[in-house]
């Protein structure tokens, strides 16, 4: 199956861009849980874990960093999730900058869907 | 008023170390709201900002990694909050890892306190 994020990057699918270089792709996310929900990824296809242990992270981390900066004063979030008990979503790695609003807590216990 | 992580870090405060070297250190955070609730911050003092935009995240990133895949293997969340809106309650940069339970929704809108 395809990369749902490798198809964006390849403008084979559609994103609202709200920033981009040579190596950094950052999207509107679809969902609308808070008002600034952005997705800070590398262009290159790689695992949350990649990028986590590699400079890669030194890069993402600053533009996640400038986009919380910049669209939420009041303060953000910046949160990797990994696999199945924190709701991993897309293979592809990245960052989500969450903001606009009180966040409140940084997790909930909840049972698991299903 | 100190930093309580430089108290911690100096040893003039108690923690419970997870790991540490020459430059992190990994304490268990005193919340108990899920199972693992680990703190990893560099041992010299300087901002989330800082952190972020520094290439100390590369270290960082890294143990966090390392400690969320030893401790978690059903899966784990890493982040940091900036500001009131985040719940950021403490000035030294640091990373959360947190894991061992379903994690639920990585935010969760809720009137401020006071």
């Amino acid at each position: 199956m395809a990369c749902d994020f490798c198809e964006i990057i390849a403008d084979r699918a559609p994103a609202r861009v709200a920033y981009q270089d040579d190596d950094v792709l950052v999207i509107y996310n679809r969902l609308r849980w808070v008002p600034l929900m952005l997705l800070v990824m590398p262009k290159r296809h790689m695992s949350q874990e990649e990028m986590w242990q590699d400079a890669t992270i030194t890069k993402i981390a600053r533009v996640a960093l400038q986009m919380g900066a910049t669209h939420c004063p009041g303060g953000f979030r910046l949160l990797s999730n990994f696999g199945h008990d924190a709701l991993q979503s897309q293979g592809h790695a990245h960052l989500h900058v969450l903001g606009g609003t009180y966040l409140g807590h940084y997790v909930v216990r909840a049972p698991p869907p299903g």
